[in-house]
């Protein structure tokens, strides 16, 4: 194993929201060491549609106590609050720490272009979307029915990054920090949230 | 050990807040199996300084769908959002659970007193303070340096209580749920948390 067992790693989500009325959405980060311990939780607001999600990741994290302490960035998706889509490369040069992206299943290229045509800018967006390269396949968890994630890593060579993703997700077959942040921005937006992703 | 590992517990507590302009604040409840693994989180809002606590508690517990698997809940202390203090004995009758009151050091009544004398209904409040009954001592750590915390207890026998919340002091000498749901409460609302309890 090259990761310590307690390698701190920042695990971001964002809230959900209702699709016509919501102007912006809560933004959550855990601060986890390894995929064991919450050790923080930082949260800011990020525009529905909009293109705050790069700034808003990087100042969370440049701004935090936390952040030299800091070895590894992973986000739940590409997309935060509906088509704000984050820079990978630039996340990753201004925070200067990995950064790895993890999708519950493989990123449909096609459908995600169709649904950029219902908001501005779609070609800026979709260059976004394509700076974050080819996600790959991760089988996270031993158990046979246990269904693979994909990641798309900047920063950090593919090999590492699918080990540390396989050592920190210890409760489910998603990372831990990306569980709780999730299981935290639905708790403050619904009033309650469960389960294991 | 009377326990089963992943027992389910609710450890709630309240965002800081200002104190002389914020009217409400958040609660916040953590669903944990045992001291180790988040289950789900449950929010709401109560009043600085008022009389809701008992209430909103209850029908955070009761309007869950975590309910049904609840054990035990844990409160990191008995007063909410200033001086909005929990009726221990209702709380306990009304969600048919054990509840178990955490407080970091000894509860020094007479400054309490004290303090009420600046709130409305200083009486109300202060036999609500005085049904909880005597704080006693738990070493939730083998740590020699490491201090006590003190416990109020509801609808358990004392000695049980102890076991438990020793048990569920997995990363400190707070039940892990109360831990958690502390820098929860305090990222929501500063943007950023830290540390250990």
């Amino acid at each position: 194993m090259s990761f310590k067992k307690e390698t701190r790693i920042l695990g971001i989500d964002d809230g959900p929201f209702k699709k016509f009325s919501s102007k912006e959405t809560i933004l959550v980060g855990s601060v986890f060491r390894g995929g064991e311990w919450l050790d923080g939780v930082l949260t800011d607001k990020i525009t529905v549609d909009g293109f705050d999600s790069t700034k808003k990741i990087i100042d969370l994290i440049n701004n935090s106590r936390h952040k030299k302490q800091l070895q590894t960035v992973f986000l739940d998706g590409l997309t935060f609050a509906g088509m704000n889509i984050v820079d990978i490369k630039k996340l990753n040069n201004q925070v200067s720490l990995p950064i790895v992206i993890v999708s519950r299943k493989k990123p449909d290229f096609e459908s995600i272009k169709r649904a950029l045509k219902n908001v501005s800018k779609s070609e800026k967006r979709w260059k976004l979307i394509k700076k974050a390269g080819e996600p790959i396949k991760v089988k996270t968890n031993s158990r046979k029915e246990e269904k693979p994630i994909f990641i798309q890593v900047e920063g950090m060579e593919e090999s590492k990054a699918k080990e540390l993703t396989k050592m920190i997700s210890t409760r489910s077959r998603i990372p831990e920090p990306i569980r709780i942040s999730h299981l935290i921005s639905t708790g403050i937006v619904r009033g309650e949230s469960y389960g294991n992703a």
